[in-house]
């Protein structure tokens, strides 16, 4: 099934689990299609100054991708730069956040997967 | 856990699966690390006139997300062109090829899961 970037559902979301300013998610793949493997699949975008707060995976796990821009990332209590082609992976039952530190936007790729483990 | 891009391991497919060229993927996640919840998770690389063959998801399912270049698609036996920002999901039981019939490289997110609800 073939999915235009126009026909995606994007989602804007203000001050995000507790974070600041704006992210936008770009929905490449819907729950409904996802065959019960995970919750999220898009590309997001972080504007300048804009994150995500610190928040707990329960039951699931998340990958960060990076594609564009500059962040900085809270791995379960460090504080690491990422920079495009990094990643970060946030087991089941660990936490992070996001924060675009630099001067574009930041572009990522994010998936929730349920841990099929747990 | 952070994987920074060159710890990421890269692996360099000729032909693959009865295609043509050069296909290189770079594994953000590598499979200890996806609890169950599939089988690939990378950034592929397709050089001009490189593609992978015909294939058909058993047990499991694909989705290509296009980041840069022109692709043609062959999608469960319609072809189809697509650009950066567009996808392609093929389900458990379908198939599926790619071809880079561009210029540049052509690059985009593979995802391999597993059908939860087969």
């Amino acid at each position: 099934m073939i999915k235009r970037e126009n026909e995606m559902k994007v989602a804007v979301h203000k001050e995000f689990l507790g974070g600041k300013g704006t992210l936008t998610n770009i929905h490449f793949l819907d729950i409904e299609d996802a065959a019960g493997s995970g919750r999220l699949f898009v590309r997001s975008i972080l504007e300048p100054g804009s994150s995500i707060g610190n928040h707990t995976h329960k039951g699931d796990f998340e990958v960060y991708y990076i594609l564009k821009g500059k962040a900085l990332v809270d791995d379960n209590g460090i504080k690491v730069e990422l920079n495009p082609g990094d990643s970060i992976h946030t087991k089941n039952g660990s936490f992070h956040s996001i924060e675009n530190i630099g001067e574009e936007n930041l572009e990522y790729i994010a998936l929730i997967l349920f841990d099929q483990e747990a």
